[in-house]
């Protein structure tokens, strides 16, 4: 018997700090049929509150450090005012969302990042997705909406790049489904010129994603993204796509699709 | 056929605010045998978060006023950061809890109140709970864990009364499950005298009720509580219960027990 189809979306912090940008897409999502599930960044808002708090964002090399109340931010952010607003949203637009962090359900557990060689605080690397209980979940016919969350399992919450999430709980759902990864983010798909937005590369494989890499073309921001996407496929996800939310429509229209 | 057992416990902000005492319960409530669910206040988090950001807490006749900062906060609080926490400390501890405010799922729709005689702001009384889908979680095994938050199915979310959505969510399970409520807060029950803990009151009924009201042992803070319990007791709801979570062991040892 052939696996039922499930779309697994992963919208950008760019997204939700548009308004205008996330009420098109959610209504392009709400409309979107079969299976799916949403997992989404955070966007500006945690920089903008910890600033209002008078807390200083850690960086090291570029990347934020999740101190004590940078988690504690967090989860005030993702969970509580990203996560509860998109699904309020969506079931306004007859979408019939549940929020989720990786503790709820154990959908996402994780390990703390060692804190040698850079300490990161209170980052986590995913080591299980509970695809039984995400699939119970849409065989009931509800909508998960995933914020960048996870636990440990030990009762402490965790950091993790929604990204990484994304990719990590298509793969596990290929146990259950045939899954179809869509990450949204600002452009049309990967760039041959990032100055041309009309330049989208419309296919890429592994050998060509390696030359890409090694001539420059890609941004030095995309690697983790398409890291992650090769990952996917690399565990059986049968299709991952890069594009904008603008170009959802019944499928996403324009984009980048990646292949082994 | 006999419907299966289920117990609803709210559980206050006094609990949520003093860690040995939650850590406790948490115990407690994951020991706890059968199907359960807890719905949870919100406790000195927010104004304390309010008085950080430099917020005033608005009030009217004692009561909190929820503008548009003030729920943004509650957001924050209730579900991103009491909610996330619980059930992360519950996972650690065996308990298969999923947060839930009241969009999730559909499961807690609210009307915001009437901006007269009072504004109280972003507040909502109680229109209809999902019983349906909180109970087919509850058949997966999930515990739900609700914070005082409910959607108005139009993209607005509402502030709401824990004692209430407790009552409201317990009425409604009776469709599916012979219901126990227990509230748990500060004291072993309600009491006769305020100053002796041992005055636990262990039976009341509603004639008895009003009887003690009239005679001002009712405590002004306690009235809306026990307005909600009776409410629970006339919808159906088998065994009402309110008490202290340091009693709470196979069953909840001393309490109060009221009775139509």
């Amino acid at each position: 018997m052939s696996k039922a189809k499930i779309t697994v979306f992963k919208v950008g912090g760019n997204v939700i700090d548009d308004p205008d940008l996330l009420d098109d897409f959610l209504i392009s999502f709400a409309n979107y049929s079969g299976r799916k599930i949403l997992i989404h960044g955070g966007g500006k808002k945690l920089t903008q509150l910890s600033n209002q708090m008078g807390r200083d964002v850690k960086m090291i090399d570029g990347r934020r450090v999740t101190d004590k109340d940078a988690l504690e931010l967090a989860l005030m952010v993702y969970s509580g005012l990203i996560n509860t607003n998109l699904v309020s949203k969506l079931q306004a637009l007859g979408c019939d969302a549940i929020g989720l962090s990786g503790a709820d359900g154990n959908v996402v557990r994780a390990k703390k990042r060692l804190a040698t060689p850079i300490d990161f605080g209170y980052v986590g690397d995913v080591i299980a997705v509970n695809d039984k209980t995400l699939a119970k979940l849409i065989e009931q016919g509800l909508v998960p909406v995933l914020c960048a969350l996870t636990h440990d399992g030990s009762g402490q919450m965790l950091n993790t790049n929604a990204d990484t999430i994304a990719a990590e709980v298509s793969a596990a759902l290929v146990a259950s489904y045939e899954v179809q990864l869509i990450y949204l983010f600002e452009h049309a798909g990967l760039l041959r010129e990032l100055s041309d937005p009309d330049s989208v590369i419309e296919n890429i494989d592994q050998i060509g994603y390696e030359k890409a890499k090694e001539e420059g073309i890609i941004a030095a921001g995309m690697i983790p993204k398409m890291d992650n996407a090769f990952f996917a496929l690399k565990r059986g996800v049968k299709q991952v796509q890069i594009g904008s939310s603008r170009n959802l429509k019944t499928s996403l229209e324009i984009s980048t699709s990646l292949t082994l």
